[in-house]
């Protein structure tokens, strides 16, 4: 088509052509920082922007693994191709335990139009969410329909992996008491859909009351009337509501132009998430490798300097390097 | 002295000699980031490191503030001099709303021995916090015994306060689903203390034997046993047994040699925590000011250009101005 794509790598070729085992590769290439990850990434940019981007949150045990498994089956109905990104360090999807009742998230492995991968480490919460980003990226770009992501609820990283999502879905289950006081608060963002999960509780009617309460104190930022779904996952029961949803929801951002808006904001906060991740790290580094760093935080610990003054020795001496 | 404290400022010589007018102004010109805060914290951080410092953390409407309250009291039985600083958005003490069955936190308004203050701001954490350790020294500095830290549980900015804390209480109350699985699941740190507050809820039993559970999946550092004390904040009850609680977890890490550990793990991530916030905030004037970063920005959103390829770019460009 034009002067890129004829200078395409052979992995950037078969992974646009929809090849899985390309885009494993490509995402193993990512996670393990190989220089490779990142050229193939600016290649197949230009490819990206098609796909249906979905972020899951809430909090760990609400059952959000269930609920991407079942949006998953319902969506394969439409012949939808899905990529399931977890970043979620208590997903069974990240723990690689599928027992148990989570068995049925397994049938999905052997679906050559679902690609299911999981990423998670503590501790390196900078570099994790930047290379959930590029693996976002690489799923959109080998043709999926939807990319769903799977992220626990709290904790805010340097990027945050849910402000790439097109649409927001935060799941709870009755009994989630903290959420709905973190809503409240307006401590909690307010999503696009609310799932209420595990509805077959008899306190569920209390909860979605709540929701709506918490729902009816917040300033939603444009005319989208925020949906509060029941869904009893791990019987498919309301998946199909959920589904529908999400469409809808799709389409109203981009009828109203607030899809382009929030692409262009979620791009421009990665390229500083991601430079300020790097710079994070080069710190880091200096702070391990350096005598000089070393001896700057010896003073401070023995209060002689304080943080502010050595952070901005730190700066002074080891940026421009 | 020394050389130091001869040429100490005025400013400084009334804050170490705890005038709790100077210690406002102090806050005040770290807050607004007049260069003279940072003088100042250079100034009086070698008399910094004497205060017990413990950190309430715990999702919105568990009673955190009331429960600060109440401990003050108890604190101020024992004659020790307290400040409070909240950070937590949805606090009645950074709301200034301090009605109805709150009032009672006012009457230490009153007290010369309390210092209490509150910033809040959503969207500038990372700026907020580096304020909120730099106003933690100084109230440390003004000769206060106790520095009592409010912080809502979820989100974890560039720099979290909670991590300068000697101490970690962790306050949840009945209904607290949501921080129980967060705990087991691992996704939450173990605090030091936790603490069930309104413990005149039917469900309080259920609540501690659930708590219990949780801690005993998780891995605890040190031979600490992590207390679970019942409170009813609003009456006072239970606050004498969680005064002793914060005493001796001190005693213990003070013992251990782990005090002196965590607060140079502390401190060195306090310079890293500023100097990321710093590179932040420069990346994020460049972005507003250079129409060549603005231009870079525009290439992402065209989908031409990477976002990591536009951060190394940016990162090129923009650090050694």
């Amino acid at each position: 088509m034009n002067e890129t794509s004829a200078t395409i790598s052979p992995l950037a070729e078969r992974l646009v052509a929809g090849d899985k085992r390309a885009l494993a590769r490509a995402i193993t290439l990512i996670e393990s920082d190989d220089p490779a990850g990142w050229d193939l990434v600016r290649e197949i940019f230009p490819r990206t922007g098609k796909a249906r981007i979905t972020g899951f949150t809430g909090p760990p045990g609400v059952g959000k693994s269930t609920l991407i498994g079942a949006l998953t089956a319902e969506l394969r109905k439409l012949d939808r191709e899905i990529a399931v990104l977890s970043i979620d360090p208590s997903s069974p999807f990240t723990q690689g335990a599928l027992l148990g009742d989570r068995i049925r998230l397994t049938e999905h492995f052997l679906d050559s139009g679902v690609f299911i991968r999981s990423m998670a480490s503590r501790g390196a919460l900078g570099g994790l969410s930047e290379a959930a980003l590029q693996a976002a990226l690489v799923m959109d770009a080998s043709g999926k329909d939807d990319v769903l992501i799977e992220t626990v609820g709290v904790g805010q990283g340097e990027i945050d992996i849910v402000d790439h999502a097109d649409t927001i879905v935060l799941a709870l289950m009755p009994g989630s008491g903290d959420s709905i006081q973190a809503l409240k608060a307006g401590v909690m963002e307010i999503p696009d859909i609310i799932v209420i999960n595990k509805a077959d509780h008899p306190m569920t009617d209390t909860m979605v009351r709540e929701v709506r309460g918490a729902l009816s104190l917040a300033q939603t930022p444009d005319d989208w009337r925020v949906p509060i779904l029941r869904t009893e996952a791990a019987r498919g029961e309301g998946i199909a509501e959920l589904a529908v949803k999400v469409a809808e929801h799709r389409e109203f951002i981009e009828a109203e132009g607030t899809l382009a808006e929030r692409r262009a904001r979620n791009l421009r906060s990665e390229v500083l998430g991601i430079a300020t991740a790097r710079l994070r790290r080069r710190l880091e580094a200096a702070i391990k490798d350096d005598p000089g760093v070393a001896g700057l935080l010896d003073r401070v610990v023995s209060r002689e300097l304080d943080p502010a003054s050595a952070a901005a020795e730190l700066l002074e001496g080891e940026i421009d390097d």
